[in-house]
Formats: structure tokens, C-alpha cells, sequence
């Protein structure tokens, strides 16, 4: 339990990082909505291992296959089941961990979970398991474009990796100015600072960490469930969830607690016949639901687990022992998880905006309106 | 819908600032568990307006009935519905609100999605919803403390007010530290300051925000369900539901974007028979799932929004205007924000204990084991 | 667990016969919904004991308050809660069922699955549960008038009390003429029968069960989630969760069973601008949702538990003994059963057109053809 | 929407019946459950088309493969995904119901409904769509065997098609009673008459219905929650989501209602130091909850709506018309539904054995005791 995810738009992940493959279904998607195994396939090679030298190069292509749902190029409101192959594994290059727990990892947990795990590799607890959320947030996209008819926006990139921290504006940056670089930093200055830090840092088996932001642009107000349901909690549960992910920060986050009130209140105006604020603090966010300003948060990331280092561990029989990680890995998951961020932001909000629709005042009072 | 909130250890909550009252029902509280009234009073009392001098001085007792699924001092398995009346409501202070829009509350976004409001008030925006989260949160907790036989506890505190940050040795505090001052901050030196700010800020017609740290000890290794409901994620989603939070960390948290992986990778090691990690990095969880260590976690509280200052808005029908808040109001929301985290953590870690008996392993084998 | 129904239009219902009172929180509930006391306490009152001669003479007057959700007489979107106090409880006449379990009661089970139980009447599996049912199904009620413009109809009525089998022509029965008798069956030489039947029944000490058919008019096409949530998969859990209730049939039922696909089928015609079927033998629903053609289906009820009979059961303690039941019962649950068959068949089609209007193609394609 | 089914051993299905194939996830499968696709297979062959003369002719191996959630012949206590591929597609045959609505089929509702619809075969509609249930019922049964230290068992057959009605010893039927003939009828001599008739009525291009009815033995007492989530309501959603079926009963069921409270109760007795009933007119369910008894119900299903002959009908586009139907189909869907019934009831009995395991009295006191 715990592999679903989502009310309305719902989806099922399934699948180890050595095995048949790794999957989603996806339960909820309103029918005829144009889709193409390339929509789904273009945000998989943005999280695809191999694709730069700043990653792992485990070699996978990662061909996506829509296995149902969709019938001539279109969804038929029925689920939609995506398999996605794995084809380089080597689970020899793991048996060192078949015993041993490594550090930081999820082996001892697993273990003391379920009794049982998959060793070869990081089983479900790998990143590879992320697959099946991008694959589902391309959907959601493609969904929320045509909700929105075409304004709806998500771009998330790296804004900070270890000390290195890029200046970025928020409100003009550009999907084509994160994919500039591998690091997807839109920052160049600092995105080269960054590849050569990663750079070095996996010469030296060591790993670092970092920070990646988001923001949405096109949404509507009204969108979030108060108030358990509020749209920043189920931000924030979708970014937890993800591997080696450590805090998230709404708008103002954590810099609001040395604030006073007075500098912190958004001040509202009108725009033309809009009601917007003229600052942000709260992040495209009040009291749970989305106020129609540009939604932000910012995502931590630790330094990747699995180092090229000795480190002191014990086995599952209870013996201490060293242990030098030898599988191929990231020294640094931002670059890959920026496409991650983004498909779960997607899925978060897509959910939300179908949710929204049972009730929506505005067509709630039009069907009214017509009798 | 969004009130509800929990899997197995489900709660539903309910009520306005404004209007009969607020309360909460639980469904899926097992059994047999010995449960009062004064078991839920204790901890409404430190959510309590009016308690202290640096709180909103509201007066409400906050009197709780238990209306069903305890019979004879224990609970039935049924579900308990638990009700606290609303008295010193006075909505008469909120006529100005009932118009024009406060800045950063949830007025405008309430507007923007239901189309109507109560604005008597917060209406359900209004903090007073957390009297249900806090009522369910001392039966998760008495519910926990049965389960681990005594071992569970869970502490929260304030670390910081605006800039004022304490000095707390996670490890040793203890729950009578905490309730030494009113502002519920184990360094006695630091709560002097915090308050005598909390009072200058209220001077001035201002507010401060700051961070709650909660550390839990006494938890079993095996609780969180990968992937998506993993133990850090449900916390995040529970924190990110408070009004005024605007962040969440785990462990390391932020601080983790500037480690490198060998020094932030916990080692394990044995101690006694069991295995332990020499550092804490991880925060009692690895892959979401618990490792048996103390979890912490860090929530970020912005500045309350109310306050005592001319500020520009609009009104409900579009023209700019100039509001004045009056209500009541906390200056500070943390010291009484410390039981909720507290509850709040009590509902995901029960729920979690819950889910985990379903399918935990031990009993499974033992099971067999009898045949 | 277990006290919660419905996705969209959630329910959570609390509350023993015996204790503070029985209520349900809604959440889900549109905003902007017209509702006061008065719409809820309208089929309150048809569920009522005490309400005439042939039902149970407990007295109740079942007042309802609603503590929340409602604002200046519409819905705010929020909890809707509502509370019904206790009133005419005397434990003291069920000291004797304190150890011995009723014959075809839920004393064993409850027992068995709690191992503690209210044995103050029947506890959370007396029929008194229903209160919150029928008052929540007053809401959807409403709100399934409001979404279809007024066209929505839900009529249940008794067609068979033990041999005594009524006739009744489905498409025109009207609500006034289920109401002309206090068996709530609008066939009246049938009903003088019952009446009959029941009270010399009740004078044997002996109770008897019978059919409830209802017909749902005005219902549009779409309706239903294939392949598990169908409508009449929904409509059948809502009516098999009711007390004393064994089966369940739609449209042709177990008839059904008896005919060939030649007759059986339901051939399309076109009459005007819609289609339509020419017979109905499916009952308004294929493949799990509404065709829009009538719905009907069919609850079979047992005779009342409770009787006035030398019983032989066992104790607690596991004794063989005699039982006389004393408490005040209901020689047929019939006559009541007809609102309570109504409220859940509204709450079943409530959630499932808010559930309708998140991915319905209309709005859809609306909303597109907007751009 | 509508595809998951399950609160804690919970699955989603998908596919169509033409396309890439159907299949399932199991999401909460405990872990260290022995399991091969063999397991799965061999429930698959009892549905598979083509394995008698009495059944469709489509030719479809049908063979499972276990993409994930098994390792070394164990469940991990992840997700387990199962893929069975379509093979035999033969989409030109239906062209022409891409445009005529079939009647009693969901070619109409689904067309209402999503605006859209795989035209080729039933689509999701099709009782294909039923591989992944058999498939996680597969799964789901060998969880309840060793739940129960292979106590537990379950046993669907059939007992009336049309007018032909078998006796059957529900005390005493075996599984191989029913595998011994084609028609899945324990009653040899009903069996014969049986197959001759869904012969015959083949012939005549036309088909028939029928009930099935299913006994389970070895459950304990306390299974299903009370109010909504009964045992027999859940089973009750279970079977009226089947296709092709139209009613459902418990126990005594329809017959109830034709019984007085002295016949129908099930008085308690002693034997040796079980609490039994000395009748079982209950069904094996009192309050919601098992008592211990057998378990049975019956599920009637209608006569197969596919049919070759001439049917009256109407386009898409509103005009009326004749269809002779031409796909493969079965004249009677019985028998190939008995694996299916098996296997709903597994899902529903497997998910509330762990729901019940979650607070479980007996375990909950254990754990005290052990303090």
C-alpha cells in the first residue's frame, strides 16, 4: 500500500529497478484528449540515466508503450497503463549489498519493513521507480494545457547545487532556458560552476545535494481542498515522496519566520478587472487554494547516497563490516529530478483542477442559469 | 471535501470560527483503548485562546463531550465523535471584513472558490478548525503510547522566533521543559526574548513568525508505505495543512544542499542487538520509511496575518480600499501552534502504525509459526 | 472503519441507539445550496418511531441541528454537520441482552470482532444508525433537484410484506401516494392487508419481512464508473449495508434468469431527438451506467430479529440459556426502511454526479469551444 | 475512475478487449507470500474462452506474466503488476457496431458518457476486462490460505441456467464436483440438461441466464466493518459489478421475505467450545460481520446480450436501423463466470482479513501481554 496516488486523477505505480519493467496506470484521465506515446516519451528522456556526462550511465532507453486507454491518438476515459521495459540490468554488480545495508539507503528499512527485498539494485526504493510518475505527469500536462486552454505553465530548475547558488528570475524564466544546459540551471554562469563541481565531486566519489525550484504560471484561483487537502499540503506530500528529497518551502518558506507581519502581507489590487497582489510572499497560495498569482515552492535534495567511498555498515546477520558501493550511480539527482519535480507538481494540480470541476461555483451557477 | 484526513485511523473535522461549534469524528480507532474526556481536555487546553498573555485573548473554554463510540471508559471500535461548542463569538467585530478582503488570509481564494463565505471570522480558514486535529491528535497519541507499551513520545517546541533561535538539545528535552514558559520553548533564555518581543511586536500592531521543531522517540523501525505515502511525505502533507505554514524539513533538511553525501550518509553500526545509525542525517527515516532512530522535523511558521496596521485591499466588488483589522488575534501563532504539530504528528504516525499491523511481518510469521 | 461513503459527496455517520445522540458530517457538499433544518427534518420524520401504529413505539422526536457548513440558509462548501440528540433511552430494559446474544442480532459478531460492545439496545447495529443516513440523504437530495433543474425523482415504496404481494404500476406512482397509508404502500387493498398482517403478527409476538422497490425518474444518461464503482454495483452496497436487508435486484433481477437474450434484450428507438429503449428490463443502466431511461431496482428485507418469543441462544460466557427480547422493536422494519432506501440511493447517485461533472465531456468540450 | 477496488489489498485493472492487452496492479500484497505466475495461471484457464464447447470460441492463450512485486518466488510487499497480452483481435468484425448502438450492450452508455468508445469488441466494457480481476483473485486466495493455515476455502458453482435448477449440498460440494463438467454444475444429471440446452439455444442464435452460487468455508468470525463497509455489501458491489449480472442475495435472500422472525432466526448454541448457529438462514453474516458460519450468497446473471439475430436498434448519428450481431460470444456466460464470482469474493474476504488485522482485539491484547 502506499503506490497510488491522487482522488480523481488517479494513478498506480508499480515496479523494481531490476526486473520485467517499471509501470503506471492511470484511472480518471477525462476521455478524448489527444495522446501519443511521444507525448510521454519526450519528458522520459529528460529523466532518462545516460543522457549527459554529469549523470549515471546506466544505458536505457526507456521506450515507453501505452498499453490501453487511448484509441486513435485519443483517451478514452478508460485507464491508461504504460510499461516501460528495463533492459541494462546487471544485478551481479550488486551482490556485495545482497547482505550488507548500505548507509542512508533503504536496504536496512526494507528489510525491517518487509522481511524481504530486492537486492539487486535499489528495488523499489530506486530512483527508478520514478518512471511511472513522469510518464503519468505527462499526461496530467497535456491535460492541464487543454483545461487551461494553453496558459497553464511548469517549469522547475535547479537553483542551487552545494554552495553554488544561481540567480534566476523567476517570472520570465523560459522551459527552453533550463534545457540550456545539462545541469538545467537557467543561470549559465552558475550552471558552469555547478558541472564542474559535480564533475569533480564524482572523481572524488563523493555526491552532492541541492535545491530545485518550481513555478506555475496560468492557474486558476480556486483550486485546493481546505483543509486537510489544501493545495501546498499535497504539494508538499508529492515532493516528499521523492527520493533523497529533505524539506519543501512554499512562497516565502522559510525565510518568512524572520519576517513581520507587516512586510510579509500581500497587499491586493486591482489589475484591470483582476484581483491580484503587488508581492507574493504567500506564494500563489492563501488559506489552501490557489489565488491566481504564480504558484512557487522549492524542493532540498541531499547529496546522492550511494558514494564511491568505504563506509562502515553492518550485514543482515548483524555484523559490522565496510562496504565500497561499486553500482553505477549519479553523483548529483538534480539535473534528472527536475523532470520529476515537474510531473509531480502536474499530477498534484491536475487532480485539484478535476476536483474543482465536481464543484465549481461558475458552472454550478450556469447550469442553473440555462433552465 | 479535503476535511477529511488518514487511511486507516481516519478523522473527519468540521465547524466555522463561527456558528455552533467545531469538532471532529474518528473512524478506525481500535477497540478496548481506556479514553476520557480529560484525556482530550489536556491537550485542548494548551491549544487554548486566552491561555497566556502573548495569545489571543479570545475567551473560549473549549469544553469537550465525547457524543459516541466510548462506552464505560473504553472505546467500542465505533466511531467517536467528539464536540466542542463555540461561545465567544462575536461577529459583529467582523462586519468590516465582510466586504473588503485582509491581505494573506484566505478571504479573497474562499470567494474565488465557494462563491460565498462566512465571514463571521475565519469561517473554516479560521485556526479555530485545529480544535478537531487536536481532539483526534490526544486519542492517536493515548492510542500510540498503548501500541508501543509506554515507548512513544512526541515533543514539539519552538526553536525560533523571528530572529531570536534557541539552543535545544533535541536528545534530552522533555515534555515539562516545553510547558516551563508560555511561549513553549525548552531555552529559557531564548523564550525571555521571544516574549518580550511577542509583546513589543503586539505594541506595535505587528506580528512574528518562527519554527516548531517535533522530535518523536520510542518508534519502531518498519512504519511509512513507499512510494508515494512514505512516513516524511504524510508528515509534510500534515504540517502543510496548518494555517500559516509555510515550510517543512526533515532531518538534515535544507541544511542537507550543502553536504556532501560522506558526510551526510548516516553509518550504521550495532548496538547491543540492535542496529543503529552513528549519526541521525536521515531523521529516523530512510527510503520513507522509519529506521527506528528519533524522527524530527522542522515546520516554518510565517508572521500572523491580522494585524493592527493600515493596509491597502480590495473589496468584494472590485474597488481598492483600506482596511483596519480589529479581531482578536495571536501575535505570534507558535506557542500555540505547538500542540497542534504535536497532533498533527500523532495522526500520521497512528495511522501508520495501523496500516503497518495490516501486513507487518512478525505477526505474519507468527501466525505461521502456530500452525 | 467503515463509517464513511461516497468519493465526492462524503459521508462519515456516528453514534450509538444509546449514548450522547447520531449525526453525520457531509463533505463535499457544493456551496450555494439552498438547505435549512426544515429539509432535513422533513424525512427525519418519515424515519421517526413512534410515527404510527405499526411501527415501533420508542419515542424520539429526532430534532436536528446543523452545526456547520450552512451560512445565512446556503451551503458554504464546507462540513455540513448534523447532530440529532438521544433522547428516550432505557438502558435498564436491555440488562438481560447485557451477557446473552440475540438470535440473529449483531451481539455475537460485535463481540466477536470487538471483544466489548454497548449492549444499551443495539448499539452502533441498531437501526438508529440510519438517522445520519436519512439526514444526509435529505442534502443530496436537494442537490440532485438543483443539478437537474428539478426533473430528479427518487421514489421507494413497499411492495410485498411477507405472502401479501402488492400492484403497482412503477411509471406513475407519485410520492403522495406512498405516503396515503403508514405501510408506504400505494396499492391500497394491499396495504389494508399488511396493516393487517403486521399487527396480528406483533400480537403473536413474531415479525415479518417483505420487498421495497424505488424508482429513480429523471436521471441523465452517463452516470456510473466502470468497471468496479458501476451504478448499480454502488446501488447494491448502499442497500446491503442496511439493517436486516439479504439481496438486492435491478431492473429484470432474478427474473432475469428465466429469460432468453431475445426477450430479454432492450431494443433502441429514437422518440424525438432522444434515444431510448422500447422495454427496460436492464433498469436503466448498461454497462454500469445510466442509459436514461427509469431506474429501478428492488431491497429484500428479513423479518425484525427482535421478537416477542422464547429464544434459546448462548451467554457471553458460553452458557447455554433462554432469552426473552423485551426492548421495544419493530414487527416489521418495512413501512420506516422506504426513506432510508431513498436516502441512500440519493447519496449513490449525489456522489456519482458530482463524480460525472469532473470529466464530463460536455463541460469539456464547453470549456474548449470557449477559447 | 472506477477501476481500483479495495481498501488495503487493493488493485487496479485496465485494458480493453482490443489493444495491447488487460491486466492488473496489486497494491498491498503483504510480503513473503509464495508466489509464481503458475498460481495466476491456472484461475486464468478456468476463464479462458475457447476451453469447452459450451463457451465463445475466441482463441486466447491467456498466459500471465509477473512484471514486478515477486522476487525469488516471494512477494516483496510491493506492487505486483500482471500483464496478460491480447492475441486473437479480430477488429473487422465488428465494424459494424461502430456505428449501431447493440442493444443491452454499453455501446450506448459509453458513447453518453465519454463521447467516445473503442468500437472494436466491448472495449472495456467487454468481459475481458475481467483477466485482471481473476488474476489478483488468484493472488488474494493464496494470501487467505495461509492467513487461515489453509482453513480458509472457497467454492463458487452453478445452480440454475433458465429453467433447469441443480440440488446441490452446499455442506459438502467439493471444487472438483465442479470442475467435472463443462457447465461448472456440481448436479451431474442438471449438469447434462444444462449443456444440452446452451447448446440448443445456440443453434437458435439466441442465449440464456442463470444464478450462480458461492459458499465459503473457514472464515472467523469479526470480518467486515460496520455501517457502509458490511461483508455482504461489499461482496454485494463486488458481484453487481460483474458483467451480465443483475441481482444478488445473501443467506436466506429473497426468501426471507416470505419468512416470520421465529423461522428465520438462528438460534446460538455450544458445540464443544464454539459459539454456532444451529441454523445459518444469515448467510455466515450478522451486523455486517461474519459469525463463523458458511458464508454463501447467490449472483443471477441475465442472458448473454450478444445474440444472432436481427435487433432493432439505432446509429450515432440518431437513425434507426437492423443489427445482426456476428462476434464470438458466449450463449451462456455461467460457466466461465464461476473462476470470476471466486474471485471477487477472494478480493473482498482478502482485503478485510487485512483490515480487520489492522486492529484485531485478539492481536491488540497480545502485544500488551507480551509488556
Amino acid at each position: 500500500m502506499g503506490s497510488s496516488f491522487g482522488q480523481l486523477f488517479r494513478i498506480m505505480t508499480w515496479g523494481e529497478s531490476h526486473g520485467g519493467g517499471v509501470g503506471v496506470v492511470i484511472d480518471g484521465c477525462p476521455p478524448r484528449l489527444e495522446l501519443s506515446e511521444e507525448d510521454i516519451q519526450r519528458e522520459l528522456d529528460r529523466r532518462r540515466p545516460g543522457q549527459s556526462e554529469i549523470v549515471t550511465q546506466r544505458s536505457e532507453a526507456d521506450r515507453c508503450r501505452i498499453l490501453s486507454g487511448v484509441f486513435e491518438g485519443r483517451t478514452l476515459g478508460t485507464p491508461i497503463s504504460i510499461l516501460v521495459k528495463n533492459k541494462d540490468a546487471k544485478p551481479e554488480a550488486y551482490s556485495e549489498i545482497k547482505t550488507a545495508f548500505r548507509p542512508s539507503h533503504a536496504d536496512f528499512t526494507y528489510e525491517a519493513k518487509y522481511g524481504v527485498r530486492n537486492w539487486q539494485g535499489g528495488g523499489r526504493a530506486s530512483a527508478r521507480e520514478t518512471v511511472g510518475r513522469v510518464a503519468a505527469g505527462a499526461v496530467a500536462r497535456k491535460l492541464l494545457g487543454k483545461l487551461s486552454q494553453g496558459r497553464f505553465e511548469i517549469i522547475a530548475y535547479v537553483t542551487q547545487i552545494h554552495e553554488v547558488v544561481a540567480r534566476i528570475d523567476r517570472a520570465s524564466v523560459r522551459p527552453e532556458d533550463v534545457e540550456r544546459n545539462a545541469v538545467r540551471c537557467p543561470d549559465g554562469a552558475a550552471a558552469e560552476l555547478m558541472t564542474a563541481l559535480i564533475q569533480s565531486v564524482r572523481t572524488e566519489g563523493d555526491s552532492v545535494g541541492g535545491v530545485i525550484e518550481c513555478v506555475i504560471r496560468g492557474l486558476e484561483a480556486g483550486l485546493g481542498e481546505p483543509v486537510f487537502d489544501k493545495l501546498e499540503a499535497d504539494l508538499a506530500k508529492a515532493m516528499l515522496s521523492l527520493p533523497a528529497s529533505k524539506g519543501f518551502e512554499i512562497g516565502s518558506g522559510f525565510a518568512a519566520t524572520r519576517m513581520r507581519g507587516s512586510e510579509h502581507n500581500d497587499p491586493f489590487e486591482m489589475q484591470g478587472k483582476r484581483v491580484r497582489t503587488t508581492t507574493n510572499n504567500s506564494g500563489g497560495v492563501q488559506g489552501g487554494i490557489s489565488n491566481g498569482e504564480d504558484l512557487y515552492f522549492r524542493v532540498a535534495f541531499k547529496p546522492t547516497a550511494t558514494i564511491a567511498r568505504d563506509q562502515k555498515t553492518v550485514t543482515a546477520s548483524h555484523e559490522e563490516t565496510t562496504l565500497t558501493a561499486r553500482g553505477r550511480h549519479d553523483p548529483c539527482v538534480l539535473p534528472r529530478a527536475v523532470p520529476i519535480v515537474e510531473a509531480m507538481a502536474a499530477l498534484v494540480l491536475c487532480d485539484h483542477a478535476l476536483r474543482q470541476r465536481a464543484t465549481a461555483i461558475s458552472d454550478f451557477g450556469n447550469r442553473i442559469a440555462e433552465s
